[in-house]
């Protein structure tokens, strides 16, 4: 391990990923020389926790990147648009969480575990992909690499942590809300910025972003076009429902993936036990699978149910799950940092 | 309308099925001239509400049969398998929600807006489907009769309700417990005679029912026999995902479906809109689509999220809610009866 440290600045420090974020880097032992937490002028001056100090949060301001080496950024698809440009331009390596840049062809969108490489070819900016598709990614490597990848279809059950932590609290809210036979608050739920809010307490959305023109929502075109990009290869093809339910963290996936190729099971079971980041929880006899409830603070990819699809000979079918805060998210990003520095080394 | 009544035997009278059937009865005015609620011996004795009037449960025994004229079964597959074939040898019409007689070639599985005809080969007992099939195939049949469907796959959002009132019950305690910070009730989810159970609260259990020999689970080969066998067709493909949320009531499914022509999707729409039993609710943009949240207490099954699938141009994708109580099992059984008697007539 080089002795060499980094000063890196979190933005939107006091998100629920930016949280996790910095916790990230801490208990990954990330080289921090300096962390520089930074949020809005709303936010400015409240402090966070690091390694037992209790640190300032300052104002995201172009110049608050002076003398940053790496930016994580966290903040929404606004803020990254508008800073995190200014960060690069002051030497920063950024890696963006939001989705504001992650389609952009100059952008390396990246999950360590399947195209690390990319990396490399960064001009400033590396994007972290949407949650749901780095746990699909993860889970479907291996397999890509084997036999190739003809198409997959996935139906998702995300948690609402994916809408950051206003709306874990309008869950909590909403619970108690229902057991109390009161009327529940009905403010960010499926998507805060729209019209219409909805139940997520005892519910399911089916719903998770805005709708695009051709009837999808983004959720479900992001797991489209990153699950391509992050390949590097336009012919798969990817159809998804997203659907948020009443879980507070930990996202889980039912996906159908049709190999290009004929598959043993047995092998497919063993390449997913020897993938990087993956842990099967595969026997349906022992009731065993994975489920939210048993990854939170776990940081690597949940595949189980694991079986013959019954329609068609090259098709097998997965139940992935996976912290969606973790590597989701704030693991990934400091995974993308990781792996950013031991290129450099 | 003819005058003749019908004595009328619920078995299962005490059960979150066996109640609705007994409502069900009343709501739809079904020419009831005697109810006869039966439950297990230990049940015996009390009442039940209808028409005003509280009636005493009385114990299933052979004999509570005689003068029924049809018997309504929600009591689990024991108590058909041993009861049904007492109630038909005494003359009754035997309606059975369990699953015990499902498959067999001699007994219709019938869902009154798919085949309403097998009602008439009936030799004593008539099935009723699983309730995650029936909304299922509701939503599927004007496609089937218009392009003919090649393969499903589909992935279930499946409330507690379909486990019984005991599960219901477990979700509320969990749900309190958590809120309070206290250890969760752990007696029913996902399989009540399985030996482990885990939390529904907060959480998405990928098992409904007990493990086949090839990996799939009961509840999803239900989907899959029960399909081909109501549509007449064993060259459907059907692969399911069944999986429990954390939802009280109403059946949630993510339904890829191929066609076996090409299709236009207005003409989709159109179908669907003017099928029976079938209400459209599918505008993304007006941020419209079915959630279980409000089909509580509706009969019908409720369509969304209708949109060409990425992948395959003959595939196609829909959200098809249903109250899994009511037209999942209730109603059903209660339309099912409704049919035999103008049938008769």
């Amino acid at each position: 391990m080089s002795a060499q440290t980094y000063t890196v600045a979190v933005v939107g420090a006091t998100g629920a990923v930016g949280e996790q974020m910095i916790k990230t880097l801490e208990e990954r032992n990330f080289p921090v020389g300096e962390l520089k937490p930074l949020a809005s002028a709303r936010s400015a001056g409240t402090t966070v926790r690091f390694r037992g100090q209790e640190i300032v949060v300052q104002e995201a301001t172009p110049e608050a990147f002076e003398g940053v080496d790496i930016a994580l950024f966290s903040a929404g698809g606004g803020v990254s648009k508008e800073l995190a440009p200014e960060a690069a331009k002051r030497g920063a390596v950024v890696v963006d969480n939001s989705s504001a840049f992650r389609m952009e062809p100059d952008v390396p969108l990246v999950v360590p575990e399947v195209n690390p490489e990319e990396i490399k070819k960064h001009k400033g900016i590396i994007a972290n992909p949407n949650c749901s598709t780095i746990q699909m990614v993860v889970a479907l490597k291996p397999l890509y690499d084997r036999y190739g990848i003809e198409r997959i279809i996935v139906s998702t059950y995300q948690a609402v942590s994916g809408s950051g932590a206003k709306a874990m609290a309008e869950l909590e809210a909403q619970t108690r809300a229902y057991m109390n036979g009161d009327d529940m608050p009905l403010n960010v739920m499926p998507v805060a910025k729209l019209d219409k809010h909805y139940p997520i307490a005892f519910n399911v959305i089916p719903q998770c972003d805005v709708a695009q023109e051709n009837g999808y929502t983004f959720e479900e075109m992001k797991m489209v076009n990153e699950t391509r990009k992050i390949f590097g290869d336009e012919t798969i093809g990817v159809s998804a429902t997203c659907v948020r339910v009443p879980v507070l963290s930990g996202h889980s996936e039912s996906v159908y993936v049709e190999l290009k190729s004929d598959y043993d099971l047995d092998e497919v079971r063993e390449l997913l036990q020897n993938a990087p980041g993956v842990i099967v929880q595969d026997d349906i006899f022992q009731q065993i699978y994975p489920m939210p409830a048993n990854v939170a603070g776990r940081t690597e990819v949940f595949v189980g149910r694991i079986r013959r699809d019954l329609t068609n000979p090259r098709g097998l079918n997965l139940w992935v799950v996976a912290d969606n805060l973790l590597k989701g998210a704030a693991t990934n990003a400091v995974q993308i940092a990781e792996k950013w520095i031991s290129f450099k080394a």
